[in-house]
């Protein structure tokens, strides 16, 4: 019944070695690039050729409100996310200036934000609930609408590759939405909400610690009905954009379509995928390691070591693009270096 | 009498303060770009502008030969140096498709390598000694060819600004290199061969644990000689390449070009400039964390938190130039992201 368990495209073995033979051809020592080298041979067999490219990168940003913001957890009011989001289609915020520098397409989606129906250029509006419930007290979503809102990441996968992206990275906007993703990593991880969770956009030490006791206090109230089942931590305390993101990690790797991963929300949507459906892993390459406390802790656990680390905290899909300008690169290098008989240099010494 | 005493450019104070405030104002959490935010702001003081931009990025690579090549310290054999050069100029070495990437002017100067006279298209080819001695038993270089290579680096700095050049890095090829660069560091922090030694371009522990030996015993030898003098540390165990990259730093400092320093025997030449002439250290940004042992040790030294961290051990200025692209986007997103104002996006809660 659930798409989200069917198999997953297998990355390519061949296109794999063949890349790995061309990284030992290039006049260079052995091994010096490294991660850049790491990087294209793991494009290489997603993308089932022994030479990757980056061609029309594809951006996508879900955004959603939360309930939970009842509780006071965040820096900034409400009506950011609606306002971020409209910023982000008028190529003002700083993922659409990234999109712009990497020629990406970027696609926009409310999954349900607070406030009137509205229109807005560049906006794809949906409206699953306008908000999350307040999970401190209830369930974040029914099971319906969670379903929902993987439906919506799925349908986002589909429309990428169909246009002829060669690599997706999925987004977020929503304000208080490090609380619900810190909630849902201390589900997955079975952990206290002191492991997982940081300052997101900037609160202070005791907003900090109050948000930890929201976050505890939702962990005691919904054990019972979640216990380990990813997809209830969702229903439970997760959010609508969170869910979405889950969903496009899950179908790029059903299609075969290379996937970036973001920061902490993003990470937390990538480790709900990668529960649902482990196979949906081999599809990720990690862009940057946030300053979010517990981001860490989860690319441990997904066993994952990002290409930056610039301390980026914004979100927006905001650390994984940056990543793309040296995964484009990584691709270019291996692509268009010589080879130690094109150039005639000589190898190592035996 | 030595023109790299002379005074450096002061940053603008004026600029880095506008550049502050505008990244105050635009939309994103206060520092929430953090490493981004602040190579904008350093390059808008060195430019003196208030938007710092990256047009010509120049990328100048030295090479030059090493006499301490007959101690076997290397995993490849002499010729290669020339044979890269003419890599790198043709197009076919890792720095010749970086500088494509981003559009980068790339000037090819052979300082003195073993061999022939020749001429290759697009190599300005010097002379100084076709090689430094085997600084094993005497002198690397006398004090007049060190000065001839320091030299030949203030030249480059001059002529990439005024071709119009806004951000500057040097390069450098040449086997055997590493094993020069660690013994001139040890004479700079007063350390043994074990602190500062690794293994190049990728020898075996063995040779590794002569390399070491052998520049133990240059220390020995030329201590007397060197003192705590960065210049004669050069001259005895200097290489050509890394006596034209400190010039090219001092004198970029001196005529306001901002620089991107690159790895291990960059940092070293970076380093030797700043013993010389301690503002120029003003004038630095750090491309790259090097994979080679002791950088991490040089780069404290320098106080230098580098942009990037790919683990890449290459040389030829690639850790640089791959920084490009994220110095490049900080500029961009500094530059282009929406304000509050403008977006008409609510700020922080007080």
């Amino acid at each position: 019944m659930n798409w989200w368990l069917d198999a997953c495209k297998t990355p390519s073995e061949e296109a794999r070695q063949q890349a790995e033979a061309r990284q030992l051809q290039l006049t260079k020592p052995t091994g010096s690039l490294s991660e850049l080298e790491r990087t294209a041979v793991q494009l290489a067999a997603l993308q089932n050729q022994a030479k990757p490219e980056v061609t029309l990168p594809w951006i996508a940003i879900f955004a959603g409100d939360h309930g939970v913001m009842e509780e006071n957890i965040s820096a900034y009011p409400q009506e950011v996310t609606r306002q971020m989001l409209q910023n982000i289609a008028s190529g003002g915020a700083c993922i659409s200036v990234i999109a712009k520098e990497y020629h990406a397409q970027l696609q926009v989606i409310d999954c349900g934000s607070v406030g009137e129906a509205y229109e807005y250029a560049g906006v794809e509006r949906h409206c699953i609930i306008p908000g999350t419930a307040n999970f401190a007290k209830q369930l974040a979503m029914t099971e319906a609408q969670c379903i929902d809102a993987v439906n919506l990441g799925r349908q986002s996968a589909e429309k990428a590759l169909a246009q002829g992206a060669s690599v997706y990275i999925a987004g977020e906007m929503g304000i208080g939405n490090t609380c619900s993703a810190s909630a849902v990593a201390c589900f997955l991880l079975n952990e206290p909400a002191e492991q997982l969770t940081g300052v997101g956009t900037g609160i202070r030490a005791e907003q900090l610690a109050h948000k930890k006791q929201v976050i505890d206090q939702a962990l005691a109230l919904h054990k019972d009905y979640v216990g380990t089942d990813a997809f209830k931590a969702l229903c439970a305390v997760g959010g609508l954009e969170i869910a979405a993101m889950a969903g496009t990690y899950i179908r790029c790797a059903q299609i075969g379509l290379p996937i970036v991963v973001d920061g902490f929300i993003s990470t937390v949507s990538a480790l709900v995928a990668v529960r649902l459906n482990p196979a949906v892993r081999d599809w990720m390459l990690f862009g940057h390691q946030s300053a979010e406390y517990g981001h860490r802790r989860l690319l441990d656990e997904l066993k994952a070591e990002p290409l930056l680390k610039l301390n980026l905290r914004l979100g927006e899909g905001s650390g994984a693009g940056a990543s793309l300008g040296v995964i484009k690169l990584a691709c270019s290098l291996h692509n268009n270096m010589a080879t130690f008989a094109e150039a005639a240099v000589t190898g190592e010494k035996v």
